[in-house]
């Protein structure tokens, strides 16, 4: 079986492990570990009754309920069989442009959206240098580097500058980045963001995880689309709620842009039941604030933990994951987790950047947390 | 509300009607009335426990039981999110050929995907004249006409010859055809299709609706997929078994084909519900079963009761619909149905050949055919 380019993928964990997949402890995927709440999974049941029927076409309701969320026009948003949908059709997009620039690392999934419709990359690398240093040094096109010292969870950093652009974009070029960054966790100020939106034909900003981040400390670019025309916004309900096996996310863009996506593609990309849940948890106040509560305690209790043990260095993160330097081979590192402790963790290869010297884990609860940190620390 | 392009719009049929969706006696869409089976109920319930892992990108299990179901090495067969987005997929290697001949009438959905990548379409009309009549004329360049008399649910239907092309196709150019085609019902034997590998440099096959066939009579092109390099096999789980708001279907093609689609798009496209479903319905002999005994009296019920009745004409079908001729416009007959009996029928105004004097309705229960088929003599 080969080694798997995401996280996730317990089919090849358990077999590797020589256990059943269910067995698995997995810190591999960003998933919160507190869903899917008991409001969606309610959801859910209600409607296998009308499996038998055709999805509505025009998701009016989810539509709805995402725009009453968000505080949009329905037309301004778009769902899809998970965001992993919107991006390889905003990919598409994308090679309508001389060339798209990438933040990177970067998701391995980006390079296979802009590789599909054969988009020219211009790699633009965020400042890795250093041992856990992310530099606050601004880029050298008119970056913001306003700091918010209110909040222990936000980590403004601006883009380290591409030696190859000292100045301006090339002409007609789009921007993909994520937001908080993955697998950094870096979160970037919307100030940051803004000026590209001058300076790119189109800005894609996938905000997967953004919804970890309480919304008095959010910088998501939702509350400025209807002021430009060539931003789109990618989020998902797969990480937050913990549904990934379900597949829904959305796209928040123009209405004209969200129109031709839909020529695109098929009629029905989201299942009933992913509907439902979807307009469930947007409603569900009460797993976002335990979310919101968990997050902070649970992610210090792992930094910490992790931090003190010799050799493994973790970076500073705004959302449910942290990425780890180690002293050791991270590959190797999986491998005996896997076959000792039926740990998952996350190896960084599909990020050319990182390689073999980072891993990833997701933040989970503190037992589970508890439980890496002593396994990691008897090995190290 | 827009006037929709496909059957079973529940949400637009409701409004019309003024009652919930529930309420509506659905023939526009083209679904069993039999399922879903409990098997595959029971199956979706199980694993909603697992709608907080990532499905396995490889859809393994998934694809050994489609392999299993079709005596095919699971590299030959990619799941999807209904075969709707593999017909996208197909679309995309269609718009790389120099053209592609669509047979006519056409589901509006294959417009909508060549659209997409901008496909030079070539019409290539059924002989849709005379009433009611099929006539067994053979085309022009090659094509059987070998009858089958053993089964009175065989239509065996050459194509009719596109005056254009009185020998042969337009170099490197592609054919998109489904088989039993929809909205006619008509079945095309397999012998009828193959010379088409010959001429064609792909030859996409939608058998949407080929698993209505009992095995004995079905005219699938999957038992020669692997001798044809140039043939894409589509099917969907959705009509059999009742399930369209799950979304599976899946390509049959060469792994190499194949292999390239899932670069096209996201890694983890069917659900974990809907994969589950699938590997359950498969192996449901009972409800097969059921529903091969199932359809064929009550088709000719429905048949019988639709052509007593002056001005109505009902064309013969192999599969789960018919399409029926009419006097009057099928348009202002939809919207009286569903006003005054809450009775959902397709008009066929989406198929250009057709448009208001024809309709197609789903083959349903008898107590629902019966319901039907007074309701229109009533009015007539």
């Amino acid at each position: 079986m080969r080694q798997p380019a995401h996280g996730g993928n317990l089919a090849w964990a358990a077999a590797l492990a020589g256990c059943p997949p269910d067995a698995i402890l997995d810190f591999s995927a960003s998933i919160s570990p507190l869903g899917p709440p008991n409001s969606t999974i309610a959801a859910i049941q209600s409607q296998i009754g009308n499996l038998r029927h055709y999805p509505d076409p025009d998701y009016s309701e989810l539509r709805l309920a995402l725009g009453h969320f968000h505080q949009l026009p329905p037309e301004w948003i778009l769902p899809g069989n998970g965001s992993a949908e919107l991006l390889t059709l905003a990919g598409r997009e994308l090679a309508q442009l001389a060339a798209t620039m990438l933040i990177t690392p970067a998701f391995g999934d980006y390079y296979r959206t802009l590789a599909a419709y054969n988009v020219k990359v211009l790699e633009f690398p965020l400042n890795l240098e250093g041992s856990g240093g992310w530099g606050l040094a601004t880029g050298d096109w008119g970056l913001g580097n306003r700091g918010q010292e209110n909040s222990s969870s936000l980590y403004l950093l601006p883009f380290s500058p591409l030696p190859l652009l000292s100045n301006s974009p090339p002409e007609n070029s789009g921007l993909l980045l994520n937001n908080p960054h993955n697998p950094t966790g870096k979160l970037f100020s919307l100030e940051a963001i803004l000026p590209y939106l001058e300076q790119f034909a189109l800005v894609v900003v996938d905000e997967a995880f953004m919804d970890f981040l309480h919304p008095d400390e959010e910088q998501s670019l939702i509350p400025v689309v209807q002021k430009y025309a060539n931003l789109v916004v990618l989020r998902s309900l797969t990480k937050f709620y913990s549904l990934p096996g379900l597949r829904l996310g959305y796209a928040i863009a123009h209405p004209d842009r969200l129109a031709r996506w839909q020529l695109w593609r098929d009629p029905w990309p989201v299942n009933t039941l992913a509907a439902a849940a979807a307009v469930a948890a947007l409603q569900d106040r009460e797993f976002q604030e335990q979310t919101w509560k968990w997050l902070p305690p649970a992610r210090n209790q792992l930094f910490a933990g992790l931090a003190a043990i010799p050799g493994f260095q973790p970076q500073e993160s705004a959302v449910n994951f942290l990425l780890v330097e180690s002293q050791q081979s991270s590959l190797q590192l999986q491998q005996q987790l896997l076959q000792h402790h039926q740990i998952l963790i996350r190896d960084c290869l599909s990020f050319k950047e990182l390689g073999d010297r980072f891993f990833r884990v997701a933040v989970r609860s503190e037992s589970d947390n508890q439980r890496l940190i002593k396994v990691l620390s008897a090995k190290c």
